[in-house]
C-alpha cells in the first residue's frame, strides 16, 4: 500500500480542514517521491510508543539517570507522555537527480536542547530532525568534535583533551541514559516531502495517545517548493542566461494535522520572523488559524536570548536562563511548556479542552 | 582597505579575460557582502605558506609520519608543493538576513578524501571547504562519531567502542600529525560571496609558487545568484501565492583564477552532470575554454567509482582502488594527478609548459 494512497484515504474524511487546503494537501502528497524506508519507520514508531505508553518495555536495569525519569514518569501518571520534537530545516531539490536545492536556515540548536530537557522532565522524545543537523547531548562540544577533543597518549590510547573532558563525559552519559532508557527516537529526514510524509507516519501514531502527545513543531519547514512531476530531471544548464523560477507554496500541513492526524494534541508551532513589526501579529494569527495551543514567537538576531510563548490568553516573554547550569532560553521554554501540557491533559480529563474554552 | 577596491585595481589589468566576464565579475564583487575576518584569513595565509615555502618553519620534533612526509618532500625537491582544494557545496541567500538560500549537493567526501592523500605525497593542503561538510581524516568515522564512538567505562573514564577503536586512532593520529606538522590548513566557507573572495585571497597569495601551486576545485559552486542589493532585506513572505524569482549567473572565476591571480599553478577543476551523454562534451569544452590543466569529469551516481581524467591530450579512466586499505578512487586519482603536475613542474622549469603544447 502505497504512501500516497493511505493519505488519500484518510483524508478524504477530514473534518474542519478546508477544501482548497485539501486539494492542495493531496496534490503535494502525489506528487512527492515515495517514502524510502517508510516500514521500517513505522515499526519503530509502533515499538517506541507501545514501549513507552505501557511500563512493560521498561528495562529491568535502570541507571540512577533512567530511575529518575522513571519516578517523574509516575509523578506525572503512567502511561508517559510523548512529545515529536521536530528539529533543523528542510530542503526544496530543484531538479529530480538532485545538485540544487532551496535550503531553510536552521542550525537545530533549539530543537536538540528542547530535547534534552524533556527527557529531563519524563517525557518519551521522537526526535524528528534533519540529517547533520545538532543533535541531543552533543550541542555543548566544539564542531569537529574528533579532531578537537580526542588525543592519542604515548602508548597509542584514546583520551580527551582536558579542557572538553567535563563536556565529553556529560554528553556520552547523557545520550546513553536516553537512548539505552528507550526515551529517544531519532528519526531524520532531509527534503520536504520526506519531513511531511515521516511527521504523518508520527502523527498518525501518536492518535491513540491523545492528550498525553505533544508536537513541538521546530523545524524551520520550507514554505515553497517544485512539484516533483515539474521538476526537471537533470542538472539545470547553466548556459543560457539568467534562471527563472517559479515555486509552489507548501500547503499548512498543520491544520490537517490538528483537525485529523492527531486532533488531541498538544500542540506547539513555532513562528520565526526577522522583522519584529510584523513577529507578534503573525504569531497571533497562526495560532487562531491553525487552532494550536501554543504559538513560540522567535526573532532572527535574538531568538536564543529570548522567545514569546502565546496563548489564547497569555503572552509571556521568556528570557535565558541565568542559572549558570542553564545558560540556554530552552529550560524555562520547556518547564513553562510541561507545566501547560499538564494542565491541558487535567482539562481534557474533566471534558474541558483548551479547544473548546 | 576594502576587499572590493583591490578586486577592481587589479582586474582593470587582467589579460586573456574577456572584458564581458570583467564587468560580471566587477558586478559580482562589488555587489557581494564584505568578508568578515579578511585579514585574519590573509596572515593565516601568509604563514603558512611561508613555512611550507622554506624549509624554515619546521618543527624539530618530527613524528615519524611528519619525518615521512619530509622526505618525500625532499625526493619532490623543497619548497614544498601547495595544493588548495576547495570542497563541499556553496550556498546562495535569497534574503539579506538570511533564512532561506540554494545550496548545491556535495558531501565534501572528495576533497577530504583528497587532502589526506595529498598531504601524504608531501603536500601542503589548504582545504578550503564548506562549514559543517566532511572534514580530512574522520570519513571512515560514523556519523554522530561521538555518540557512536564513545562510551563510558565504570569509573566513569572515556573509551572508545571496539568496533571503530582502530578508525578512531587512525583519524586522530592523521588529522594530529597533519596539523602538528603545519601541513593543513582549514578555511570554511558557507555562501558563494565567502567562497569566491576567499578563493581570491588564497589565489593571489599562491602566485609566487608558480608552478609548484596547484588548485584542486572540487567544491560544488553555485551557478546562479541573488545579487546582494537587489535581495530581499526580510524573510520572503508566503502569504501571497507562487514565488517567482530569477536568478543571475555567478561569471566564470577560473578565466581570471587562471589568467590573472595565479596564473602559473597547475589546474584541476570538476565537471558533474547527471546526465553521462553531455558529461564528456562539457568536460571538454571546460578544459579548453578556462586553460586548466587537468578537467575530472564525473557523473552523480558513479562518482564514487570512477572519475574520467582529462587532459589536452589524454582522457583516462580512473577507477576505484581495488587495495582494500584505499578502497575509494581519490588514491589513484592524485597518485596520478601528483605525477602530472611533476611533470608539468620539470615543462616549467625548462620553459615547455603544458599550456603552450
Amino acid at each position: 500500500m502505497s504512501f500516497q494512497a493511505t493519505f488519500q484515504m484518510d483524508s478524504s474524511n477530514g473534518p474542519g480542514v478546508p477544501p482548497e487546503t485539501l486539494n492542495d494537501i493531496i496534490s503535494f502528497f502525489s506528487s512527492a517521491p515515495p517514502l524510502r524506508d517508510d516500514l521500517n519507520i513505522s515499526r519503530k514508531l509502533h515499538e517506541f510508543i507501545e514501549r513507552n505508553f505501557s511500563s512493560s518495555g521498561m528495562s529491568p536495569l535502570l541507571s540512577y539517570f533512567s530511575f529518575c525519569i522513571l519516578i517523574k514518569s509516575i509523578c506525572n501518571g503512567y502511561p508517559r507522555r510523548i512529545v515529536c520534537v521536530t528539529s533543523g530545516g528542510t530542503t526544496v531539490p530543484l531538479e529530480q537527480r538532485c545538485v540544487r536545492y532551496i535550503d531553510n536556515f536552521s542550525s537545530g540548536l533549539r530543537g536538540a536542547a528542547s530535547t534534552e530537557y524533556f527527557v529531563k522532565a519524563g517525557y518519551a522524545v521522537i526526535f524528528l530532525h534533519r540529517r547533520g543537523s545538532c543533535q541531543p547531548y552533543c550541542r555543548l562540544l566544539p564542531d569537529d568534535s574528533f579532531l578537537e577533543c580526542l588525543e592519542l597518549t604515548r602508548d597509542s590510547n584514546v583520551q580527551v583533551h582536558q579542557t572538553h573532558c567535563q563536556a565529553v563525559k556529560n554528553a556520552i552519559r547523557g545520550y546513553h541514559d536516553a537512548v539505552e532508557g528507550g526515551f529517544l527516537l531519532k528519526l531524520p529526514f532531509t527534503t520536504i516531502f520526506e519531513y511531511l510524509q515521516i511527521l504523518q507516519l508520527v502523527a498518525k501514531s501518536m492518535k491513540s495517545l491523545g492528550s498525553l502527545g505533544m508536537f513541538y513543531l521546530a523545524a524551520a519547514v520550507s514554505d515553497f517548493y517544485v512539484p516533483w512531476e515539474s521538476m526537471a530531471e537533470h542538472k539545470i544548464q547553466s548556459a543560457s542566461g539568467p534562471m527563472d523560477m517559479r515555486l509552489t507554496q507548501v500547503p499548512k500541513m498543520l491544520s490537517v494535522l490538528r483537525n485529523e492526524w492527531s486532533p488531541m494534541a498538544f500542540c506547539i508551532s513555532f513562528k520565526l520572523e526577522t522583522d519584529s513589526n510584523i513577529l507578534l501579529k503573525k504569531a497571533d494569527m497562526a495560532l487562531r488559524k491553525y487552532k494550536m495551543n501554543v504559538v513560540v514567537a522567535n526573532e532572527l538576531l535574538t531568538r536564543m536570548e529570548e522567545v514569546t510563548v502565546i496563548t489564547s490568553n497569555e503572552r509571556i516573554t521568556v528570557r535565558k536562563d541565568k542559572n549558570p547550569a542553564y545558560d540556554d532560553v530552552e529550560k524555562p521554554l520547556i518547564d513553562l511548556l510541561v507545566e501547560r501540557h499538564s494542565a491541558y491533559i487535567k482539562e481534557s480529563d474533566t471534558g474541558v479542552t483548551s479547544e473548546s474554552t
